[in-house]
């Protein structure tokens, strides 16, 4: 099971900017294209170009099951009720929250990083756990567990954030590639192994 | 005349890691192919891909004079007397050292980082002028006078240490480009242009 995380990132490393600014740098590529990508929620649809939508195609299909944290659970209400990519959802908290007893979406699993992830690789049906934001990723890489990063490089200086990577303990950490790269419209997906 | 800055970065923006490490990993492009590349230091010859050769020579092609900091100076001792690239070096500083007056090699200014890329800039002779260290770099964006940044960005997570660019006072700052993506081994050579 192939565990990976990714995030649009400015050139200095931010996946946002002071203050929670620069969605409309780091996000501009989900909407300059022509090419229509619906997702979970029918209010949002991205428009790609054509070499974004393949790349973000082959990503997602990867994709069978997610885990993340619970500031982006709460600060997107629990998506309304599943996570746009319609994937089984595994948030890592201390406290669940109740009134997802019966949610077909979402588990809550509070006993660590190696549990959110094992537990996510059973709900993803032979297909690959991927982890949302940068905090879990970070867990991920210090346990030992994170197999692929793929970083949308936004031609952006932000000049200070949220890094996408924290707290690494296990720094410096070797990455092999660029496995792939692919050059959108304001964006270059670059997608990397970690070296183990 | 053309205003440009290079580094080798890490994927999360250093270029350098917690306590002056990682060059290791930031450089190690410099010495993985077999291409020789000499540099004014008979002691420092890189060994470089082809690709990072064919990139290092257009760069330093462009080149025809630095602003360099004065930590980067004090740091080097003064490369020994000459920057290894042999063009004319402008120091930005407040004070000035003795011994350097009659330096073909270096001049020194203290009244700020438009006279310092202007001085260099005169002694270029029609070519570009190239700065070294973010810190000066970022100096220049603030101030509207870089026109280049060349990104060498290395597959590594440092997980800290000196980010390439630092105290923004004007992001964000949206590049464009990449203008050029050449792959090297461990290493991907991008160049952006700072939009205007």
């Amino acid at each position: 099971m192939k565990v990976s995380t990714g995030a649009s990132m400015s050139i200095d490393g931010y996946v946002s900017g002071p203050g929670e600014s620069g969605f409309e740098h780091l996000f501009a590529w989900y909407g300059n294209g022509d090419v229509e990508m619906p997702t979970g929620n029918p209010e949002m649809t991205f428009r790609l170009t054509r070499a974004s939508y393949e790349h973000q195609k082959a990503w997602l299909g990867e994709l069978g099951a997610l885990v993340v944290g619970r500031k982006l659970f709460d600060m997107t209400n629990g998506w309304g009720g599943k996570h746009p990519l319609e994937v089984p959802t595994v948030v890592l908290t201390h406290n669940p929250p109740t009134g997802y007893e019966d949610s077909e979406w979402f588990e809550f699993v509070s006993d660590g990083i190696e549990s959110a992830i094992a537990r996510a690789g059973e709900l993803a049906g032979g297909k690959g756990v991927g982890l949302n934001s940068g905090t879990i990723a970070s867990q991920a890489l210090n346990a030992g567990l994170l197999d692929e990063v793929w970083v949308d490089l936004v031609p952006v200086l932000l000049g200070g954030g949220t890094p996408f990577f924290s707290g690494l303990g296990v720094a410096p950490v070797e990455l092999e590639g660029p496995l792939q790269t692919i050059q959108g419209d304001r964006v270059t997906h670059l997608r990397y192994r970690v070296k183990k």
